[in-house]
Formats: C-alpha cells, structure tokens, sequence
C-alpha cells in the first residue's frame, strides 16, 4: 500500500528550522497504513529535512553550523553569475540533503523521546514549502 | 512484503564509530524478504549512520572532520541552557543525518567492496543504541 | 511491485558532478511503476548524491564547499596507512552520504524546476560508476 500526501507551510528562510513532526504524524495516521515508512522529499533546491532536539538553543547552533559549512558572505559564483544573491542556500541545502526516511510502527514513527523531524529553509527570503511525504506499507 | 527489526550495540560515545554491516545483512537475511531496500533509523537525536571504508585510518580521520563541522570546544547555546556539553554532538549528528536506505539484491546488500555500514555516536558518554531497521521488498 | 535497474556513466573524478537526473527518469518510466519511490545507491565508499539547481556557478561552488569540509591538501591517516591519496574522497563522500530516495506521482519525479539529481564523484581519478536504481511502488 501506498499514498502521498502533501506537507505545507510558510517560512522565513534564512535558515528557519520548522518542526513539522506533528504534520508528518497526522498523514501518516490519515494513511491507514499501520507499519512502513514515510519519505519525506524537498520538490526545491534550498531546502533541507533532517532531525533534532527542537529546542531554541540548538535552533540557533544550527545557524551558526550552517555559517561555517557555506558562509553567507562569501563570494558564490552563482551570485556572480544570477544576481539571487542565494548561493550559500543551495550549498547548505544540498550538503544537508532534500530527502529523510523515517519508519513507523502501529501507527507511531520511530523517533526518540526528543527527536524531532525539521525542514530548514535554507533561502535567503521567506517561501511557501510544500514537502511530499509518501507512505509505503502494510 | 515489511520486516521491522532492531540492531542493538553498546558504543563508548565521543564519535565512536560501529560498524554494523554484518548485523544489518542478518536482519535482511532473517526476513526472507529476496529483494527490496533496508531502511535503517536512529530512533535518537545523537547518532548518525552512513557508509565508509571501515579502516583505522579513515576512523580517526572522520573524527576530525566532526571536529571541523562543529568543534567540540566551542560555544553553543544549547550546552548554556540544558548543561549536558553535548551541544556539538547534536549538531554533527543532525548534519549527517539519522537515516540510510540501502538496496539489496537475491539477499544481497548492494555495497561495493570496501564499503561498510556504520553508525557514529556523537553523544558525549557511552550509549546503549538500538537501531530500527525495516526491511521492504519481495 | 518492486523493480532493480542500474545506470552506468564513467566521471573524471577529483568532485566531478554528473546529472543523472535524464537517466533516473528513464529507469522510472522504464518500471512501469506508476507512483511510488527510487532509491537511488551508490555501491562504493568514494561517491555521494543529493540535488542541487545543476548550473555551472554551483558546479564551481560545491568544489569549493567540499575542500572546506575535506581539504585535499590535509593531512590523513588513510594516506599514511594506504598511499593512496584519497583520504579527502572518503571522507567527503560519508559526510554526504551515499542514499537518495526521491518520490514519483504517476511516472514524474517530484523534483522542483530547478532541482537536478546529480551524482559526486570525490575520489581522485577518473572512474566507471555503475549506481542501483531501485523502484517501489505501484
């Protein structure tokens, strides 16, 4: 068995983390299907999904850890190349990665006690996101 | 056809990285599932998994690339608010990521040669990780 | 339903970026598989894939992103152990990761317009790269 469904929401880029586990828990449970996984996907290229503890303070670690992987003032030659001034966003996305697996059981994902599932806009301007999430199982 | 089995380890923390190669091919042996993909998740916000050449050298040269992605010594907002010092071990193990997806073929793994599965515990102490791995296919 | 495809391409090694994106849709269509997932492996330890907008500002940018993570000019202990001067490959290519699952609705990958899947290849010579492609779905 298989659906997919749609995840949507606003951000403010600039590396905003959105925690969108509840979402991904409520189509999963909508999907009827008791044991799989779920794949969540970015249809974008500055966009990332990984996991977390959600709370503030690694919320702003995690900004700082993205400034050392592709700093925002460096020279890009896609800047110099399309004006958008978003090179450091596409770096940062596809170092992280656009796609995440997680697997859930009798209708609960697998996470631990303080794990979350975060999408992170990586844009240098807010966007409306909407993430596929696509559930395989039995 | 859908397997869900667990792989469970003690690691000594600080990057200790466990090579799991030999357990996953048991649990996707054990399924009697011929051909499909394993998802493996870290149920776990310090731990990481990904593939290397398991060797000594790259053992100790991936450590101080994590030094490089988020220095153990540095300042970090989630460390001044909870004090547990695992602030880095956060960061590296949201970066690499908590899944991986692997084929296999007739039973088989699809790993090259000199290619490993392994899981990296970025926690600041001695773990004891248990593993989700959900074997698809037919 | 469950099918197993590979694509084959040779690369010039030392980063080079291969779009594969042309021939993981053809594997897809090729399935007869309508909506559902490609797993997408890279069987070897020195080879990573992801999305990125495929444009040649980026192409020069990733290069310059991975000598920040992995310095070729570095110092590693799997040069020193095995001589063959690719410590830097390896690890790039396990920060990476060597997995990518993308999802498809009715026969279409769920890319954005400017999102191409593209292949790394970080070792330090030219290779033949012969990924598996594995579709799920119905």
């Amino acid at each position: 068995m298989i659906a997919t469904e749609y995840i949507e929401f606003e951000t403010a880029g600039n590396g905003h983390m959105v925690d969108i586990t509840g979402e991904v828990s409520m189509v999963v449970e909508g999907s009827g299907i008791s044991s799989g996984s779920v794949v969540l996907f970015v249809p974008g290229a500055t966009g990332a999904l990984t996991t977390i503890e959600y709370e503030p303070g690694l919320v702003e670690d995690m900004l700082e850890a993205l400034e050392r992987l592709a700093p925002a003032a460096a020279e890009y030659a896609h800047d110099r190349r399309w004006r958008d001034g978003n090179g450091h966003s596409h770096i940062r996305a596809s170092l992280l990665g656009p796609s995440l697996t997680v697997p859930f059981i009798d209708g609960r994902l697998a996470l631990g006690s303080w794990q979350q599932i975060v999408f992170l806009d990586m844009d240098n301007k807010p966007r409306h996101r909407r993430l596929v999430a696509q559930i395989m199982g039995e």
